[in-house]
C-alpha cells in the first residue's frame, strides 16, 4: 500500500490559492489559541480578524436583524408560535406562518433552485429595485453567492482553452475556482488613480492578449461595489462594459453582493447591471449574484444567496437546473434568510421601527469607520488609500523601504506578506496582503475590513506598527 | 452578440446525469402544480415523491427531533432563552448556551472545517461508536455528505486518466460528479442474489478492465448501508474490501450516511469501515461520510454532514483545508444539527424520554413499512425484491412484458423509465427507474423510498398499477 501523497491528487489542487483564509489566517488562529493561556507572551491581548468580511464574528458582534432572527427561530420550531404570539410583533408571526405554509418543515429538501415563494420574493425585490420585470424562474437560490459563482465558472469554461476576464485586484474566489476547474483567468487591471474604476482599455488589452494566446474569452467578471477595492461603478462605465460584452460576445458575471453597503448613497448610488442591460435593451447574457452575508444582513454563516439569469435561454437554464440538482438544494436556513433580506419590514409594520434603527446604526457605523480609517491611513508616510464609497474594505497602497523588500525576497515572501505577517505578530491584526488579490508588479497593498470593535484602538495600532516598520527597515 | 447556447458550455455538463431529480421528478412537480386546480382531470389527488429520501417533506411529515429543533431555535434567537427557560428542558437550554459560548452568532462564518467544539463532538461520537480514537483535526464538517463527496472526487482524480470504482447500482451523485469533473467512473456490479452484497470478484474485474483501458484506479466507493439497495455489509466482506484496497493502493470512500437506518440491528448491525481499518491496523487512506439528512434526524434541508479522514497525512489534510476554505464554511444551521445528531440527549437527561419516544417511533415505522412493502412487492408477478435490512429504500427487480420493452424502445426510453412514467401518470407516485442508478444489461429495476404516508394506500396503488401494466402489455 502506497500512502496518499499530494502528488497523487488532482494537479489542479496545487494551483488553487485563497489568501483570505491562507497563511495569515492560519497564523492568526494559532495566536488565538495561544491567547487562551495566561502567560502567552504575545504583545497583544486579542486577535482581530480583519482578513475577512464577517460582520457577526466574535469580537465584532454586528448584531443580526431582530426581525430575520425571530422568523428564523419560528421556522426552526413552529410550536414556538404559541409561546411568543403575544410577545413578538405580528408581522414576524405572519411571515413565519406564510413561510411554514409554503415550505412545511425546513428539515426537508426544497426544490433544487430554492423554495418557489422565496424565488418570487426575490423576483419582486429585483423588479422593484430596477424598474424592469424579473421572472422567478430566472432565480436560483444558492449557498451564499460563492456556490453560484463556482457553478457558473465551472459551467462556462471549456478547459483548457476558455478564459474568464477577472479584475485585478479581485476577490480570490474567482482565480481559486478557475484553478480548481482548469479554467484560464484573464486578468485585467482596475484603475487605482480613478478610484479603482473599471478601465475599458485594460479589458481590451486583456482580450487582445487572450486572442494572441489562443484563449477564447467566454465571460467578464465585474465586482461592484468592489472587493477588495470598495469602488462603485458609475452608469456610463457600466454601459460601456455592456457594449463591450456585446461586441465580444462575453457573458457578464456581476458580483453585486455589496449592493447595499453604500457609505454615501446620495452621491454614490448603486446601479445593478440588470437595470443597465434592460435599459440598453442589450442581449448580453448576464448572471448577477447577491448574498445574505454582506449588506446590513451580515449573515455569513447562514449561507444564503442567489443568482439571477438575464438573457439566458430555457435550454441553458435547464442545464443549470440539472447541475444544481446534483447538490440537492441550498440550505433552507439561508433561503429563509434571503426571504427576510429581500422582504424586510415596511414602514407602518410592527417590526419596522426596530428594523430601521438597527440598519441605520449599521450603515452609519460602517460609513464613519471607513471615512476615518481612510483619512488616518492616508496620513501615514508611504500609504495612499482610495476613499471607498461602498463594500466593507479599504485597499491601501504601501510604499515600502528597500530593505523591507530585500528582507522579503530573502525569506521567499512577497513584501506585502512580510508587512502583513509583522503586523499580525505585533498587533494581532490579521489583514490580507495585496498579493492575495493581485496588483501591478512592484506595487504593494493590503486589504483590511472596515469592521472593527474600537476604531481608535484598531487604527492606532495600525499607525504605530506602520511607523515602527518603516523605521525598522531604514525609512522611506 | 451571439446568444449563449448549450454548445458554448463546458462539454462535461452534457454528461452529467442525476435521475433522482430528473425527468420523473420534473414531471411530478408539473402534476403537483396541476393538482392545485379543481378540475385537474388527473386520476389521483396527490403526488407522492418516492424518488428521494426526504423524510420531512410535505405529505410524509416525519417529525423532527424536538431536542434538536429547540436548540436550533435558541441558536437563531438567543434572547429567546429568557422566554422559554422555565418551559423547555434544562438540557436544551444548557446545550444552546454551550454552543453560543463557543460559536457566538450563527450568522458568522465559522472555521472552514467547522466549529472546533462540534468537530470534537463528532470525534467523540466516532470513538464511542468504534472503540478507536478519533482526532477532531481529521473531521471536516460539510454541507450534507454530498459536498464532501463532491470535493473528494474532484481532489482524487487526475483527469482524464484516473478512475474511481463505483458500485452499480449506485447513488448517482457519484457518476454525476465524476462527469462534471472529467473523471472516469469504473463500475463494478453488486451481487443481487447475495442481498446486493459487494463482490470482490466484480471489483477485481473492474480493476483489470481499468488496467486494460490505461486508467489508474485511485479510489473505491462503498455505500453502506446501500443506496439504492438497502443492503448491509458484513464484517468479513468489509475486511476483504480493506485488504483489496491495500493490495491495489486504493483510497476507500465509505458513504455511511444511512448508518442508523437499521431495521433489525440485532441480526443486521452496522459496522463502520473506520473500525474495520483500525482493527486490521490497515494503512489504507479512508474517507467516511455521514449526514444529518438521513437516520432518525432526517434534516435534509439543513445541509449538515461531515467526513472523517483516516490514514491521511497532514500535508494532504492541509490541501483539503485549503480547498474547503474557498467555500468559506458549511452552513452553521447544519453544523448545529450535526452536534445534536452526534450528542443526543442521554438517559436520565430531561429531554431523553421524548427523544427516545420520537426516535423509536421513526425506527419502528420505517422497519415495519420496509418489511411490508418488500413482502407485498415480492408477491406481485414478475417482481422480486431483496428484503432490506437498512437505509430508506427498496430496489425491486422487474420482469417486463416483451411488448412493454418494445414500446419503450419505440419511445427511445429505457423499459423501466416507461414503467416509472406510467406509474406516475396513473398513481401520482414518483419513483426513479433503475437506469438512473445502473443495472445489468437487460435488467429492469426501480427505487422507491420506504417513506410514505399511508402504506396501504401507497402499496395498494403500486400493486394495482403493476397488474394493470402487465396486462396492458400482453402479460408475462
Amino acid at each position: 500500500m502506497r500512502p496518499l501523497t499530494p502528488a497523487d491528487l488532482n494537479p489542479a489542487v496545487a494551483n488553487v490559492q485563497y489568501a483570505v483564509r491562507g497563511e495569515l489566517a492560519i497564523k492568526a488562529e494559532d495566536y488565538r489559541g495561544k491567547l487562551e493561556s495566561k502567560d502567552h507572551g504575545l504583545p497583544f491581548n486579542r486577535v482581530i480578524n480583519s482578513n475577512i468580511g464577517n460582520p457577526q464574528q466574535k469580537g465584532l458582534d454586528q448584531p443580526p436583524i431582530t426581525f430575520s432572527r425571530q422568523v428564523a427561530a419560528l421556522m426552526e420550531y413552529p410550536p414556538l408560535i404559541d409561546i411568543v404570539k403575544d410577545k413578538w410583533p405580528s408581522d414576524v408571526i405572519a411571515r413565519a406562518q406564510e413561510l411554514q405554509a409554503e415550505i412545511g418543515s425546513i428539515g426537508a429538501y426544497s426544490h433544487s433552485k430554492g423554495v418557489p415563494l422565496i424565488r418570487r420574493s426575490v423576483a419582486k425585490f429585483i423588479s422593484d429595485r430596477d424598474g424592469f420585470p424579473c421572472d422567478p424562474e430566472d432565480i436560483f437560490l444558492t449557498a451564499g453567492a460563492s456556490a453560484g459563482v463556482s457553478l457558473l465558472l465551472n459551467v462556462l469554461i471549456t478547459p483548457p482553452k476558455t478564459g474568464i476576464l477577472i479584475p485585478i485586484p479581485q476577490y480570490p474566489l474567482y482565480t481559486a475556482t478557475l484553478a480548481q476547474y482548469n479554467g484560464v483567468a484573464l486578468p485585467y487591471h482596475l484603475s487605482e488613480p480613478d478610484g479603482w474604476s473599471t478601465s475599458l482599455d485594460e479589458i481590451k488589452a486583456a482580450l487582445a492578449k487572450a486572442d494572441n494566446d489562443g484563449i477564447t474569452a467566454r465571460a467578464l467578471v465585474i465586482i461592484n461595489p468592489g472587493n477588495p477595492t470598495g469602488s462603485l461603478l458609475d452608469v456610463p462605465t457600466m454601459e460601456a462594459v455592456v457594449r463591450l460584452c456585446e461586441e465580444h460576445s462575453l457573458v457578464l458575471l456581476a458580483d453585486e453582493v455589496y449592493q447595499t453597503n453604500l457609505h454615501s448613497p446620495s452621491t454614490h448610488p448603486f446601479h445593478s447591471f440588470k437595470q443597465v442591460v434592460r435599459r440598453l435593451d442589450s442581449p448580453i447574457p448576464l448572471f448577477s449574484f447577491h448574498s445574505t452575508s454582506k449588506g446590513v444582513t451580515g449573515e455569513c454563516g447562514r449561507r444564503g444567496g442567489y443568482f439571477e439569469c438575464t438573457n439566458i435561454s430555457d435550454e441553458v437554464r435547464a442545464l443549470l437546473y440539472k447541475m444544481v440538482s446534483v447538490g440537492l438544494c441550498p440550505p433552507l436556513s439561508g433561503q429563509v434568510g434571503v426571504d427576510c433580506m429581500v422582504r424586510p419590514p415596511k414602514a407602518g409594520e410592527p417590526s419596522y421601527d426596530l428594523y430601521k434603527k438597527e440598519t441605520d446604526t449599521i450603515h452609519a457605523a460602517l460609513a464613519q469607520r471607513t471615512k476615518l480609517m481612510a483619512e488616518r491611513l492616508n496620513a501615514l508616510p508611504g500609504v495612499s488609500c482610495v476613499n471607498s464609497p461602498g463594500a466593507l474594505y479599504l485597499y491601501p497602497k504601501l510604499e515600502l523601504p528597500d530593505k523591507a523588500v530585500e528582507e522579503a525576497k530573502r525569506l521567499g515572501k512577497s513584501p506585502d506578506t512580510l508587512y502583513a505577517l509583522e503586523l499580525l505578530d505585533e498587533t494581532g491584526i490579521c489583514v490580507v496582503p495585496g498579493s492575495g488579490f493581485g496588483q501591478k508588479v512592484g506595487e504593494h497593498h493590503y486589504r483590511l475590513t472596515c469592521l472593527c470593535p474600537g476604531v481608535e484602538e484598531y487604527v492606532g495600532a495600525l499607525e504605530k506598527f506602520h511607523n515602527k516598520f518603516v523605521q525598522k527597515y531604514g525609512g522611506l
